[in-house]
């Protein structure tokens, strides 16, 4: 059985999500009270609705119970983000997830029973930080408060060396996962690999660790 | 020598780089022409000015061109956001990353020079519907279109099991690259680990095979 989704409010955050989930095949339904908004997504939603949430009657004929996860992507209005947020949880629905401005607005949504809730300029602002604090590493995942996998793009201090002559699980304690060479994936790389001037290394070990590493790597 | 920063535009995403970068030990230079956003960051930035970014004379008098990289944070006003930028590019500032709002923001700035553009709301509503569209998938790095770096949690299909039980690089073409387990993060796992309800799998593969992966495990 497929998932059913609820998008309400197609700012740029809801719509993202919104196209996304259509993009990848799942059942949307968009809902926001501008109507410009809405007809935008009348061909890429399964159905595309003007609706004010913060009203009962119109979430009850809307059926929005019987959908498996509604998204609440409302900014700015925070009132009507929590009044929504509340009609949903009271009607039913099994999972919302809703989308904070601020802490408080956390608080309160966690409060009324929002299943999960985001803040997406702040993530995003703590990730280009990330990416942008070393010009050599593109792209990371947090797997804990302590340890990540970064895609590192190899300068010339690391070109034309194999990972033997690097010796860099020995030496800092982390391990190369992969090789991103153009189009090529390289999943587990030989010993005797011979890293290539930009090849990106995909690198998993302890912050500190692969910190290590890129700075001795930038000296 | 530390690299040197500059925020313009302290809303969520403006204030959540500049915090991080505070954090990460940067210099960093915070401003908004909103004299209480700036107070807000007097003891987190290196320094906090309140200036209006538009005006020529504001930035020289800054010395904006001795800075590394200046991230223009300006959002709804895009007419600040565009001159803001056309500035900082012409008084010489090396690096400029500018947050756009839509399409036409961002053609916008990459003609008049910024280095680099980003769209919080609509990358992060892409990474959500991603993290929802599967409620296993916990976090992604996308390696290219086809491949990526997934966390996986286990469900009762695969707890008890080891990795030769289940024998996934031979039957998926996936390699599992680490298991998270509470604080503790396994590198490399033996094929003779067991699997726990919960851990977490950090798995690498072609995004096709991990689906096909993540499908059957869901039986
Ligand atoms: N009560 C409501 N019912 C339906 N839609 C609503 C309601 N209140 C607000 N919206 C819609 O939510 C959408 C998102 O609102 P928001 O204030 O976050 O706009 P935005 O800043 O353009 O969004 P983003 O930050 O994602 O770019 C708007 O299109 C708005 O019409
Ligand atoms: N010309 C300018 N000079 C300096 N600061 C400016 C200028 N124009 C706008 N700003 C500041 O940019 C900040 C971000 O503006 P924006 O309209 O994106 O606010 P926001 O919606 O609160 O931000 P976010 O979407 O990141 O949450 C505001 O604090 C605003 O005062
Ligand atoms: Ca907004
Ligand atoms: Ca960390
Ligand atoms: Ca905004
Ligand atoms: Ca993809």
């Amino acid at each position: 059985m497929k998932k059913e989704f609820v998008v309400i409010g197609l700012g740029r955050f809801g719509s993202s999500i919104c196209r996304e989930l259509s993009e990848q095949g799942m059942e949307v339904m968009a809902i926001d009270m501008d109507e410009d908004r809405v007809n935008e997504f009348a061909s890429i939603a399964s159905h595309a609705v003007v609706a004010d949430t913060t009203d009962e009657s119109v979430l009850k004929s809307l059926g929005i119970r019987n959908f498996d996860h509604v998204i609440v992507a409302i900014g700015d209005d925070i009132q009507s983000s929590i009044l929504t947020t509340l009609m949903l949880k009271e009607v039913g629905v099994k999972k919302v997830t809703a989308k904070a401005q601020n802490d408080y607005h956390e608080k309160v949504l966690l409060k009324i029973g929002a299943d999960q809730v985001v803040h997406p300029e702040r993530d995003m602002g703590r990730r280009i930080a990330n990416n942008i604090v070393s010009n050599n590493v593109l792209d990371y995942l947090e797997l804990s408060d302590e340890h990540s996998i970064m895609e590192i793009i190899a300068n010339d201090t690391l070109a034309g060396n194999t990972l033997i002559d690097l010796d860099i699980r020995a030496r800092y304690g982390i391990n190369i996962v992969a090789i991103k060479r153009g189009k090529e994936i390289i999943v587990s790389p030989q010993a005797d690999e011979p890293i290539l001037l930009n090849d990106i290394l995909i690198i998993i070990g302890a912050d500190q660790d692969i910190d290590r590493f890129e700075k001795k790597m930038n000296d």
